[in-house]
């Protein structure tokens, strides 16, 4: 049986986590749960799967929680805050750690986990965009496996398995194109929060909905795919792929290209990351391509998502904090759109700004990488933010 | 250095084979060739290969390619006939024996190869369908490693590397449709020779050309697909996929869908049987998707198809002979078709009739299958056949 650490189980992916483990309650255990400030959906999380450990963002939600679970016996340490996390993370009875804290909040605890020897099943973004290089080498020094959880690098994983040893000649990242897929550039300026929300394909949280709607989010996956598969960006290809039913495809050397498709439901690759190197039943329904019909691709717009162009030239100049920026950049400006403060179009704008006037330079250590991250967000902050 | 053994080698899989050990002469030696009787092709391949054994189908073969082998000093030994194709089959120095003979004649020394302990690249279809169990035992039984040429089952074997332990929900086998997949069906009792042999995406032997036509030729899939991967037909789906980009695809129990793709060109199933478990340049140019724009499918139209059914129904009761029926049936019709003696609709007909006619039984030995297959050829001729 397998112990399970879910940080961020309140969100979309932890969520869908536990109803995997519902479905196989003879393959799962929880051992430790990490939320933010859920308190009412934790406290129903922890009497349903008994974890031995939870961690919340901070005290005043540890005190809450405690106070919501008075009439709860079973052994259990509620830790809280950074160090609560960490140890949430390190559960010594976890097997597997599951990795979806939204941002940056995500980095420090994935890193624990790894170098508490746990494997992790990653669906944390921020992870590898800020810490690429440093945390794929982490992972090979510890030994411990990594699976990804985002749907795109779950396919590209299944199609690399059993081709260890083949040489990739390219990955092909299939994006949907997100909700102004077929705008004109033109409207896209006029785009509202509601129309960005709106994703045709997937149900997400509004931060990554939004990197959708900007096509930041195929970029943040273009330097993801960049560290976890190591492949130069020169042989990431993105295409858009309207129907969403292509995860993503890996061509070989030989010409053959291997695809991983399904329907747009993450417990496909959460289940395939919790139960990795076997299948489980995901809960999902099966496609019937007929009943598709047809499945469209066709090259990304660059000048109307210039957020893609950039993630791929901030992996040009190898080993800077160029993604850094950018992820940061990022954040600061979609939670200014998403708070109604600036319009759709000046997220490209701020973090295209960003990127120029803010010097990058080579990053090497965790801490390093955490403090350029929060100076940025407080220089784009302070200029950006009005209020 | 892998030393192949190529049955077949003036066909269209033999000449493929060939290119493919041309482009990587440190990993290949050739060991023995086999053909029917194109001694002009045969005596040139030996002149550059430098086999040490050449089976030819008759002994007139063999003493015309002697004659034209009068100035070559190389060691050769030219064997021929039944007793001929089994040493090219056996060759000592041969690892890995490509079973490209067309139609029945591959039977025996296909099994000859897997009885000495050979691996075996399999490309002609009748190995498994006329004796699809018998033959999967004996490669469990010698141990030897089976590899699909075929671009379908090559796709499937492809999929289902590192996930042996997964259960397959469905193995997807996609269909070009042929000439005929726009045609009504009232138009395709009128359809000529010509019509039948301008397949839109594969050049093939002409056999197999026609038997796309019918449909017939996925029907054998089916067959060969139920033997290949050990699942029931009612896990077998044909989907028409005109662009045949999708070589096939496999559904698992998570509903993760592995499907590999790429050009239409043989040579990617050809390499990877040659060189698995390693990919290699196999010289065929990358697929690129926006230029595709769209892959399409829809289901076969059953009536518009009825060999296709026929194949279905004639694994529904087991282990009887009636796959020997279909394929003898429709290698007489098909023969009779080209040689311009039947229209194209008598093919279903001729195949329906008979395995509505002819008694199906358990057959068990290679004998008994030769000998059902010979007899149903000889009533199906004196039947249709007025010349």
């Amino acid at each position: 049986m397998k112990g399970l650490s879910v940080l961020g189980s309140t969100g979309s992916i932890g969520i869908q986590t536990l109803e995997i483990v519902r479905l196989h309650p003879e393959l799962f255990r929880i051992s430790a749960l990490a939320v933010g400030s859920n308190v009412d959906l934790l406290q129903r999380q922890v009497r349903e799967f008994r974890p031995s450990v939870v961690a919340c963002g901070t005290e005043t939600v540890a005190e809450e929680l405690r106070r919501r679970l008075e009439d709860y016996s079973e052994p259990l340490w509620i830790a809280h805050s950074a160090d609560g996390l960490a140890k949430a993370a390190t559960a010594p009875d976890a097997d597997l750690v599951v990795g979806g804290l939204p941002g940056s909040t995500g980095l420090a605890p994935t890193f624990a986990a790894v170098e508490a020897g746990k494997d992790v099943a990653l669906a944390t973004k921020e992870v590898l965009v800020m810490a690429g290089r440093l945390f794929m080498d982490t992972v090979r020094e510890r030994g411990v496996t990594l699976l990804p959880v985002d749907s795109e690098q779950s396919a590209i994983f299944q199609c690399l398995r059993g081709n260890a040893d083949a040489e990739i000649r390219r990955i092909i990242l299939t994006a949907s194109g997100g909700p102004f897929r077929d705008l004109p550039l033109s409207d896209m300026n006029r785009a509202t929060r509601e129309q960005a929300l709106r994703h045709p394909r997937w149900k997400m949280g509004p931060k990554v909905t939004v990197d959708s709607a900007t096509l930041m989010n195929k970029g943040l996956e273009v330097i993801e795919a960049r560290w976890l598969f190591d492949v130069p960006a020169s042989k990431i290809e993105v295409v858009i792929h309207p129907q969403s039913i292509v995860h993503s495809m890996v061509e070989f050397e030989d010409g053959s290209i291997l695809a991983q498709m399904g329907a747009t439901d993450m417990r496909i690759p959460i289940s395939y990351a919790l139960a990795f190197p076997q299948r489980i039943a995901s809960g999902t329904l099966p496609v019937s391509f007929p009943e598709l019909g047809s499945l469209t691709f066709r090259e990304p717009d660059m000048d109307k998502f210039p957020l893609l162009k950039a993630a791929y030239q901030a992996l040009e100049n190898g080993e800077t904090s160029a993604p850094i920026i950018l992820n940061a950049a990022d954040e600061v400006a979609v939670d200014l759109f998403l708070a109604d403060k600036i319009p759709f179009s000046y997220i490209s704008r701020i973090v295209l700004e960003s990127l120029d006037a803010i010097p990058s330079h080579p990053v090497e250590s965790l801490d390093e990488i955490v403090a350029f991250h929060e100076e940025v967000v407080r220089l784009v902050r302070s200029r950006w933010d009005a209020s």
